[in-house]
């Protein structure tokens, strides 16, 4: 299938189109370029494993056209061609599985323009995700983009994996925002789909594209939708008596019409370990003080005339550090470790609740009836909201009213707050965990409403025989929602480890296909999901296999990707 | 390329699929299913000439399999297959350039669920616009989509074309509505693109095909988005001094987040020739009160309370009847025939509009000047919202606030009352002016909105010297808007009617693509456009003609249609 590496040579021909300083063939290079933060990568790692596949080469173009010459190059030489961004992945998707060219976009990040008129803005794919924001927020824009990799993730990335950010419920999600592509193809063809127009005739091909993962094409830039900054940004935490309740209430939200930036569903178990902390957490709260201060200033502001959408300064975000707490992750694999706790938790769950528990047989399950029961805290709901002053102050009132009507309960503006000072903390609790021998990873389904508690439901059950589960519903729309699922194990031995792993993503992946919902929502399928395409996808695979036979004949696209095959010219 | 057909063998091979009732291979059935409304086969038909291209059979399927099954026939015998909806189409997409096989779909209408849960239905292809509408209606729910051509045109045909409705300021254009489609292929396969669910994990395979115009496979049935029948309907007109102040009048609007249902913004000489019928037109007025009545009706539904959303029933769209009246398209006509009306027209100007009307040298710029500047009407700006009672009143509020604040006049509901009630009228206008010699057509292109002025006066610039031309711009976005144009000339004999039609074509078609306007926002492109899609879509036309190799490798769907080659296997 792929024509064996003479490094010499490879190294020749690379240095004649990028000069020796953005070529590597550098073991160390190569090995860090052979991962993402796929956790299953994590537990080899941790073992002190040397990745099994790494690329021959890493290069770092600084323009269209170079990325375009080492495709021509790898298909004359019929290598892989790997796209990387920020490397924050989750599943696989970077892995060179076949070896080849890992093309590190991070030097192309540059924002081209920001079109006032238009609403749109010309950004490179390598842009790094929070500078990206920061630069529209001085230009009085935003792009509306925060996924809690926003910190170590690239604009391409986003766009590759048809990524969410935590404010997707007002603003889409990427490919929503997404009016226009700069590819290169297989072929190391460059091809512009659609422009800054609302050019829809025919086929969209911009779709085509965003979320292909670069198994069709590299992006190297993108024109994009870009939002005024918002005047007033209001926050506010409810509470739900059960998951179900909840989702009535989320629904009816949505199905109105309203759309606000945040509206986040914890379950029980995610609520009460969540709110253990919240008491005990000094620095919790002065954070939370701090950022109840920023909401005030912007508050301030939105008394302030309305400047002109095409100029004009409006405050940016206010950008966290990252937070080395989120204490609940923490609690999470206590609990996953520690039969001890386990077990005090337990007893702390009145009679019933225990008996009703220990009749359902799993681990996971006992623990979610008895913290459910013991706290009577049900769930937790985060509520927020921004835009221009007005709408946005009826859309909280019709919101908030909507929600009650539904049974929501109102905890005041604080749990808001303390939920937009620690957004982005769980993406920096991880690597410690895996040091101490646990691990910890997220599943993002989604459903049409109908099937939603039972999506919740079949996952749960699914991975609670081999973890501590915990889940929030975030990221709704009209016609159904996703859910996020934390788990947390402890298994000794990097084997055993691996073989937990490798069932909890069999099992729950399809427990969600069963049920109709979706194997991904917004963290892409890469390595991870790749065997379960095909169930999801059925009959459409044929399309995905005809796009990429026409857009990379050779198959030198991320290969070993998404469920495609890894070659088309594969030996028997 | 395409093989030479047997009818008697072609018959029998049909009728094993579909029986004899709904096979038909009669000469008028052939003939009528060789044209839909382009306006330049109607040139050809006043002269009494026939179709130069009509199918060898039409079909009549009832299920997807009958579908797939005469697609795998059509291949078996190397003849094409032609996707036939409610033929109202007007760029000759369902022209049979090769003959084959006519499907028509319409024996496929079905709206096989509503669900109230997800807001989503199952509808077939063939479903009529304004039954599907009605259907909805009656059960408290609207697609959103009203094109003028509601009464004659199918959902099926929406979806090929990706058409807009007169509302699709607040409900999208149809693709922007579509969840997921089945298709069959053109191997003959059935595909299912997505479901109801959220579940855009990996490429979208359903933007791929919508906007196809049958090129790609031929869609059968579709989950679509629905949304709440509304509570509340607002209309309005206003008037702004010209067409650029319009412009940033429309983009204010869109960009502060607003989105009325209607949004329309009519040229000078498109509000004077509206406002010329509107005073002497009794009937107009009365029709005018009979709304104003229905709009009051739903004025009081405003108080009543809010239904549930999955259930309860709303009143239904106020469907008004076919009208036959639509005055100013037959006073442009007249105005295009008629020297001594233009001459009238003149005189009534001001001297000082007379010549600098006259130093510009064309027809319709003269009658432009003299009719803008002796009206002193300005541009006509209807304004429609509707949705839930307290979110549309807000909306309204401050919508009607950003036009004064760009320089717009209220004039009150009755304008927009009288939009409403003939706003199906136009469609039904077109085929007496044609027997009467005349011919009328409409050109739709789109821009960002920094081009969008240059876009009008380049196409008006470049039909000028041809036609009367009017336009009224709709459809608004975020980042840019559609232009209508309308044109009407009277030209002698039916070849050299032909000739001008397609200079005007080819002249407005060019001055679209060099100022960055797209070819075609929403009527699509079919025979009509197809020479100009090259020059749109330039190096991303490859990705068309992979799609198309991948799905139709033999080029039997629809060939010669959308700027494809007629068929890969062409004979040199």
């Amino acid at each position: 299938m792929f024509a064996p590496v003479d490094p010499d040579k490879l190294r020749l021909a690379l240095e004649a189109i990028f000069g020796s300083r953005r070529v590597s063939l550098r073991l160390l290079d190569r090995q860090t370029y052979a991962r993402d933060m796929w956790p299953r990568l994590l537990l080899a790692r941790r073992q002190g494993e040397a990745p099994a596949h790494v690329p021959n080469a890493v290069v770092w173009p600084e323009h269209v056209r170079e990325v375009a010459a080492v495709v021509k190059l790898a298909r004359e030489l019929r290598v892989p061609v790997i796209p990387y961004g920020g490397g924050s992945g989750v599943c696989g998707g970077v892995i060179p599985l076949f070896g080849g060219i890992t093309i590190d976009l991070k030097r192309m990040r540059e924002l081209r323009s920001v079109s006032g008129e238009d609403l749109i803005c010309d950004v490179d794919a390598g842009m790094n995700g929070e500078r990206f924001e920061r630069e529209l927020a001085h230009r009085g824009y935003t792009f509306g983009h925060f996924p809690s990799s926003i910190y170590c993730s690239t604009v391409g990335g986003w766009l590759a994996t048809r990524a969410a950010g935590q404010l997707s419920t007002k603003y889409g999600k990427v490919e929503d925002r997404a009016a226009g592509l700069t590819v290169v193809t297989g072929k190391g063809e460059i091809i512009e789909t659609d422009g800054p127009n609302r050019a829809l005739r025919g086929p969209n091909w911009t779709q085509l594209l965003v979320g292909s993962e670069g198994t069709l094409g590299i992006i190297t830039s993108a024109r994009l939708r870009v939002a005024p900054a918002p005047q007033l940004r209001v926050y506010r935490g409810f509470e739900l008596p059960d998951v179900a309740t909840g989702i009535i209430a989320l629904r009816r939200v949505l199905q109105r019409g309203l759309r606000p930036a945040v509206l986040r569903l914890y379950d029980e178990l995610d609520t009460f370990l969540a709110s253990m902390g919240h008491k005990s957490d000094k620095e919790s709260d002065e954070d939370t003080a701090r950022y109840a201060g920023a909401s005030a200033a912007t508050g301030d502001f939105a008394s302030a005339p309305l400047p002109p959408v095409d100029g004009g300064a409006l405050p940016s975000w206010p950008v966290p550090e990252p937070s080395e707490r989120g204490g609940w992750m923490s609690r999470l694999v206590t609990l996953a470790r520690d039969e001890g706790a386990r077990k005090r938790l337990m007893k702390s769950a009145s009679r019933a609740a225990q008996n009703a528990a220990l009749s359902r047989g799993s681990m996971a399950n006992r623990l979610f009836g008895a913290a459910a029961t013991t706290a009577h805290r049900g769930c937790r709901l985060i509520v927020g909201l921004e835009g221009s002053r007005i709408r946005t102050e009826v859309e909280a009132q019709l919101t908030f009213a909507e929600l009650e009507a539904a049974g929501a309960k109102d905890r005041g503006e604080e749990p808001g707050l303390a939920w937009l000072a620690h957004r982005y903390a769980v993406s920096y609790r991880m690597s410690p965990i895996f040091r101490d021998g646990a691990f910890v990873d997220t599943m993002e389904v989604a459903s049409s409403w109908d099937r939603l508690l039972d999506l919740y439901h079949a996952v749960r059950g699914a991975l609670a025989p081999h973890a501590v589960v915990m889940a929030h519903l975030s990221h709704a729309y009209a016609d159904g929602c996703s859910i996020y699922f934390t788990f947390a194990a402890s298994v000794e031995g990097a084997r055993n480890a691996e073989r937990v792993y490798d069932a909890i993503w069999k099992d729950g992946m399809e427990a969600a296909t069963r049920v109709g919902g979706t194997i991904s929502h917004h963290h892409g399928v890469g390595l991870l999901k790749a065997p379960y395409m095909a169930a999801e996808h059925r009959e459409a695979m044929a399309i995905f296999r005809g796009a990429k036979a026409a857009l990379d004949p050779d198959g030198i696209l991320n290969p070993g990707k998404m469920g495609l095959v890894a070659s088309r010219k594969e030996a028997p």
